[in-house]
């Protein structure tokens, strides 16, 4: 049994070592894998993007726990999910939302409700401790959804990044995230672009699409489809993000079809 | 089994990763977590604290391994111990002494000294390879605290972190620690605080207990009792010590009880 | 069963998360080890020493994936080597050659090439997904390096790094590496020393070897012979990097025998 972790509590602060902790006490056999815990403090779309890049490369059954809370202590729900084969443990903020719509058949969310599964007393602060790591822990020993509480149907959802249609041939792009390279992960993927395109990014324009990061001449910027299935503006061997001074977050503007330039 | 590594030997060298091929030839079967290895460089009060707050929440049995260790290489003692089903390996610096402190009967410590159990030749520099790691690992396996050395009483004690009382309804605390998400916390704990209390903190005032971090309205400093169970400055989704420029080990005045502001 | 990995892919992307779950797939049971991901970005020389430095203390038959790979995606090979009882799988770039030149007998080395073996489709950009990781999951279940790829002898091979003699009694040596501490990993060695020797860095002269860190007198800065067997220059508690301003491949000059100071 594979527990995943992906939260904001950064490395150096002892709070993924003691999930780990209350892992173990639950699920003594787990084999506990961290996905990142240099999610940006507070960032529930960063979160559910780096969840929906990696959780399809574990195994059928893997839980996945995914602790960015910004609500901790106030009202909002716990929630246990099913989905492609995979399990899921999260805040019902939307942190999910992004892998539970990618897979075709309909996920199951169950409300945690169950105090019984809980670490006590629950504390009000970290409930990544107290609630997520002893569900995905129960979770991970077999236990049933219906086990945790109640199914819902109303659970938060936020729409996948996708590039913005402006009219004939454009579109308004936007960094979704920045990798450690400096690769410029945009919303935009293969189809958007076609054949002919023009990138306008921090003063430059891309207008090629390798397969490759290698494949770019020195100096040059590319486009290449990265390994999430997003256009990543890249710079052979350089820190594209750097030099083009770009940020998550910043719009992109996009030309399709035949371009004159 | 499981073994926790805390130190402050970082993410980048390959010392942590070493420790952990000679416990897994050790104790082939070992669990080992990480609690962290951001301790600042030769802080043994910062590992002492990070060891003190994490380590309730493993199994009885697990193995605590700590090593900072500023005098790798002279005279000072390596330990192993024995406190509230847990055991420690660490040098005899103070670093294990809050935890020993914090359980209710008195720990076993012993002093380590059967060479049998190293890793040969020991070197001068690494003992957190040759030494602690080992020992570590052997004690997962299941041999006696006995077998490692001599008991011994006169190991290395510091106080825990405590505010301290300065005359009627005054505390001077202190800084411990600055956590991921800016977060203060002190050395004051809810007891020493009551019904009314003002703590002066970076220039502003902090008067308001909350039970959680989204409870302050927006821009709001509170005190939350934290996870570790000492009292916390934090704003709402905000970064607290960045804020208020406030550091670790900065001294705090507060005033407790009746209140005329 | 274990597996390290060694990568400069940080610890911020969800990249090794990524290949964990991909190797869990194929080798349930298996040990997972970071050694690092903070290798500088597309430093082949690095992640040599890096890997030279750690490889030993892991039990025999231990795989160690190295991925560091500023080609992915175009003609250089993968290879999968087996020398001194441990199993090596990284692109065939010379980030091996180290701990391959290292071993007294000739290691085995294959050129990857079995896509029975790899992950499907192989995309372009994130080998370490989709041939590294697989790669060095079947060879920890037990299959033999033949069933990878032909074996080869033409495999990318670099020096390792060591001091250059400059006539009688000089050398130039070179700063390798700087560690979390602060302490100058230099590519001397304690025989390149003899008994008198002037080592002049960043401003300083150092004469003085001991056996330590902690021997170093308040401020002063000495030679000690690290445990990865180089010698380093440290400064007991103090950062030496940051004091003299050294930073990685700077050079160094070096007298040695009999010294008129």
């Amino acid at each position: 049994m594979i527990i995943t972790l992906t939260t904001d509590f950064g490395w150096s602060d002892p709070f993924v070592g003691i999930m780990k902790g209350v892992i173990l006490g639950i699920a003594p056999g787990a084999q506990i894998v961290d996905i990142t815990h240099d999610v940006a403090a507070y960032d529930i779309t960063e979160a559910a993007f780096v969840v929906l890049s990696s959780y399809r490369y574990f195994p059928a059954g893997t839980v996945h726990v995914v602790v960015v809370d910004p609500g901790v202590g106030t009202a909002r729900r716990p929630i246990a999910a099913q989905a492609g084969g995979h399990y899921f443990v999260a805040p019902d903020n939307g942190v999910l939302s992004f892998v539970l719509h990618s897979e075709a058949e309909p996920p199951a969310v169950h409300h945690i409700a169950n105090r019984e599964l809980f670490r006590t007393p629950v504390g009000h602060t970290f409930h990544g401790r107290d609630i997520f790591a002893p569900i995905g822990a129960h979770l991970a020993t077999g236990i049933h959804l219906d086990s945790v509480g109640e199914p819902i149907t109303d659970f938060m959802s936020r729409p996948l990044p996708k590039a913005e249609p402006r009219g004939e041939g454009r579109l308004t792009a936007r960094v979704i995230r920045i990798d450690r390279f400096g690769n410029i992960i945009t919303d935009l993927q293969a189809n958007d672009l076609g054949d002919n395109f023009n990138i306008r990014i921090g003063g430059v324009d891309v207008t090629r699409l390798c397969r490759t990061f290698a494949e770019g001449t020195p100096g040059e910027f590319v486009a290449v489809e990265g390994s999430t299935g997003y256009i990543e503006i890249a710079q052979n061997q350089g820190a594209a993000a750097d030099r083009l001074r770009v940020s998550r977050g910043e719009e992109i503007e996009v030309e399709t079809g035949v371009l004159n330039h």
